[in-house]
């Protein structure tokens, strides 16, 4: 994720980073322009073809409803990044109170304090990997009896953890360390992980109906190579640059619900898990410290 | 559902599978092609009877309101969608929540982990059939005393399974495996099990009201068939292909919000039940393995 | 519930039920049509006395905000629609979830059961007949000392119907036949019956703020009696069904919202009550029967 | 709350109650009146100094932006108004469930029903007059230990009472006459009278941010008064009933958002507390009766 | 926040506050008056070179998909400031139900209540200033062992207090002094803190996605700064206040979401922390008092 100050118009205006929309769209603009220019000419200065007398008034029209549907994808798109953001967000919430929780609970200086810091932050590192395709024992930290071995095998690393952080609070139940509703208490953060961890496969896996999302597509292309029809009869030369940006606006829009439409990777505006993970990580640390 | 690179846009643009809305809407649009030519022809070279100053005011004004009922029932077929989206997401979290907690709470290599692996994977297989009124007990898997015999007779199998997994769970309480606690801790993901069942034969069986579909089909259709009396007028022979176009934004829209409405059937845009089953019931095989 | 395919255009397109929208605005279009013609005639043929020069153009820009105005109004009455059909799937699922844990946790054959059975398809009986004003003892089931007398003199049933679950299942914590955690396991689908009855209430009894409601109305009203003085100018005796489509589209929307804001009737668009209640004591028995 | 039958046009219509958008709008509307007249007859009798092309060309653009706006303001207020609603459904239903549950745990005829009956009552008349600014001990039931001089020096009579019904669970948890697992089950009505009281405050301290509404109102005060300036030319004294209408339009939208913004007072579209607080004491008469 | 009654019109149109939007975006508007300035001199005095015979066609079209943009802009942000409320009215209540709960857990006058008065205050007191960059030891209250050596060397001062009350609630738990029921109905209240510092921090570090942020205000500088193209032949010398008004009008939507996006520092707009966190004092005092 990009950090940015969103107060600050002028360097965002002419901000031309190499993940920004323009940038992005340069090449296909530049492809409209070209297409726009040669019609313009084989209209004006070659065939005077059409007669028509309220040439925009069709592309209204249609402009109105392609507006609504870009604003719906946007909205939903949107939501998507935003509810994965709440996801991480509990991710956090629930990791910082188990540790207060387990902190509170297990004697002072009890070494399962160590594991439960190390399974809770290797918890989020694997979920982190798992939505970045990039599953790797390598990256967690191992300690006691959950070590590299624990781990082989497997191929769903959450679940492996999660398997792993239930067992252990079982086993301090039963070694009464944990009373009943303390057992009780627990549950609901432990629960959480599995849920969180679904909810971003969720999102991960589902992208919106391909029938919006060709619909959207056919409908932008089809009003943009239809513009120069009227557009080039009501502005001749001007309707080049008029085209781009109307082409820019609505390509534009599409394009910035495609990035944000999946927030888990690495883009410029994808979520920042990495901070996230480091900042629960270091929380773990100070909470749990002998 | 159909799976896509939703950032490929040359491919969307010219993808015309034969699920695609611009496929299924073909004959429909010829229809209104040639309604449109017989209309041009009559108007422009046989009777011009219609000496209308403004001709397309009235469709700028009745589209604008047309538009937005078209937005709100993509909104609200959308939301059907990706709630069943979110119910499924539900199972496939109960399900490694419930596994998991089994696993810790029951010892080692007892046999009812085995009877729990099948049982839940069963509720999610019976519950996918019937949703798409494919109910056969001959999908289901039998483990122990949970064997053909105990389906029988019995219409609603998700209903039959979940009485099986309660007197399991009701079972393992009452020779002591289960504590009262624990007992506690899997209330919440056996309720959910209903609960998301309920609220998948909600959306199956509540579509949306039928005012609704009925006024915004008569909509379409009205505006569509009087589209010529104004645009000949204007666009002349132009107006042929145009009318065309209108017509498939607006019924595009609607067809598209009708095949999403219930997202439990096999149709390229619902959702991947079988995926989602596979993948649950391979989870559950690697929590629950001995 | 009018049950339809919602996929059959032709059908519904010319579907003139009694309980059609086209049906129930015919006698006021055809008032705005007589109206209309009235004031066509006077201008067109007799007056001459309005030399406006842009006569659409204030309809236009109020057209706008009325449109707005009714799909805010069409979203608030869906929401209200989809929220009952939303309890009345809690109603549901909470009915069977207490059905399986009642089987599990009672002796097999146990009288209790059929109390049950019977005390919870009488309370959703009750509820609907309460949210139609409909109430009867008659409709209701008895069992053992529940029988006629207990519902005699009490006005709300469905309270009354609580106050007995609520009875017997403390009767049985007594006798020792539910313990502790079952207890507290049954609770949250007990809680769950009076938030549903309440939240039915909520909507039966608080319509959309009456300022909205006459608000829109009056707007409606202003605009399609106004509409002939622009549109006659334009479009002469053409302005005759312009005007009666117009106002079918806007006043077709608020009439619809009406239909389905209080969804517990038994109109043709409110839920279909009937039906589920019917569910879920087929459900009952079968998930209860010794 | 002002009953209505939703359903009944003419007379909403032509409903002009004192509390009615219209009526209270009346004399900014003669003001905008007078205003465009003034203008009109400067303009087309004296002056004649615009020569402008175009002149509704800005209104229609400007127009877009502030009806989004307003219906942006409509939907937030809605939304509080809704939620208010919902608050005190919640207080309806959670009033009845722990006396549902109280009369299900205490022995028949003992006390303390009389004192939850009383006290759950006084909550809700509390929260009411607290929300009114209308705090007044003399508006609460009394008994046995919770009298006069327990209210005494008091300023926010809620807590007071929420802490008395905190202190008589506790002391019968002490008796032995409530056990662990009802204590359990009473919680979440117990901690959901704090929760709604909360969000009520919530509601009634906070309108929408300043910057909108001192924004809205600028927008619509700009709008209006501009409008002559265009309309006048192309309508001539037409200008003035348009004008008036515009404005009834758009200060209508906002002045009703403003009424529904808070709707706990006593205005005509608030909600009916009174109703609902005398709803649920006879509620509770009826389950608590001894 | 500004404390503001809503309903007075004149008041709010005339008000010119420092921080009001009009005044905050005045050298802005300077700007563009400037600049409208010296287009309409070069075009209607020197140079008349655009021939263009529609040319306000274009920002109509474009004018319409970038207010619904901003509308979309303005429902994100006033959902998070709408949020950042909520999560304080969540602190509000679930710090006065602990207090209710505590006080009748605890023996009359116990020392701990003067403990969690304390402590609960200081959370709250911690979280407003984390949110504003403020951590100061200093603003805290000391009692008992948590004194000011027990905040050295921590800088996430929320989670230290979170640690202090949960192992104070322990200890408590082994003195016997709250009994297992109690502990899990403390249980809600402790985990919401964390939970709603989690919330607070997720809308204070998660702007909107950057590419909408420089995407929106792309679009108003391309919009604003080609208004003058097509306005000025047109409206002449009226296009200068014109093109103003409209970039007020944009620019303004933009700037207000801007200052709301982030709900917890101390401009005007922002939300009464100091208000809540010393009305929660209050009634801390009033409810923990022996």
């Amino acid at each position: 994720m990009m950090i940015y100050n969103p107060k600050d118009w002028w360097k965002l205006i002419f901000y031309f980073h190499k993940a920004d929309t323009f940038r992005k769209l340069l090449p296909a603009m530049l492809g409209v322009m070209a297409y726009t220019a040669v019609f313009s000419y084989l209209e004006n200065d070659v065939f005077h073809f059409m007669p028509i007398k309220n040439p925009l008034a069709v592309h209204s029209l249609v402009g109105f409803v392609l507006s609504l549907l870009l604003v719906f994808r946007t909205n939903s798109s949107y939501d998507r990044w935003w509810e994965g953001r709440k996801i991480w967000g509990s991710f956090t919430n629930n990791s910082r109170n188990l540790a207060l929780k387990l902190n509170a609970f297990l004697p002072e200086n009890h070494e399962s304090k160590e594991v439960f810091r190390v399974l809770i932050g290797n918890y989020l590192q694997a979920v982190k990997d798992h939505l970045r395709d990039n599953t790797n024992p390598k990256h967690l930290a191992f300690v006691n009896k959950f070590d590299e071995s624990f781990y082989e095998n497997h191929k769903h690393m959450p679940n492996r953890i999660g398997q792993a952080i239930y067992l252990e609070i079982n086993q301090l139940a039963k070694n009464g360390l944990l009373n009943p509703e303390q057992l009780l208490i627990l549950n609901t953060e432990l629960t959480s992980f599995t849920d969180n961890l679904g909810a971003c496969e969720r999102i991960k896996n589902t992208p919106i109906p391909s029938s919006y999302n060709i619909f959207i597509k056919k409908m932008i292309f089809l009003y943009v190579f239809t513009m120069p029809i009227g557009f080039v009869l009501e502005f001749k030369y001007w309707a080049i640059p008029i085209v781009t940006l109307v082409f820019y606006a609505f390509a534009g829009i599409e394009m910035i619900a495609e990035e944000i439409e999946d927030p888990f990777g690495t883009d410029n505006n994808d979520l920042a898990l990495d901070t996230i993970v480091k900042n629960v990580k270091g929380n773990l640390a100070e909470i749990l410290r002998n």
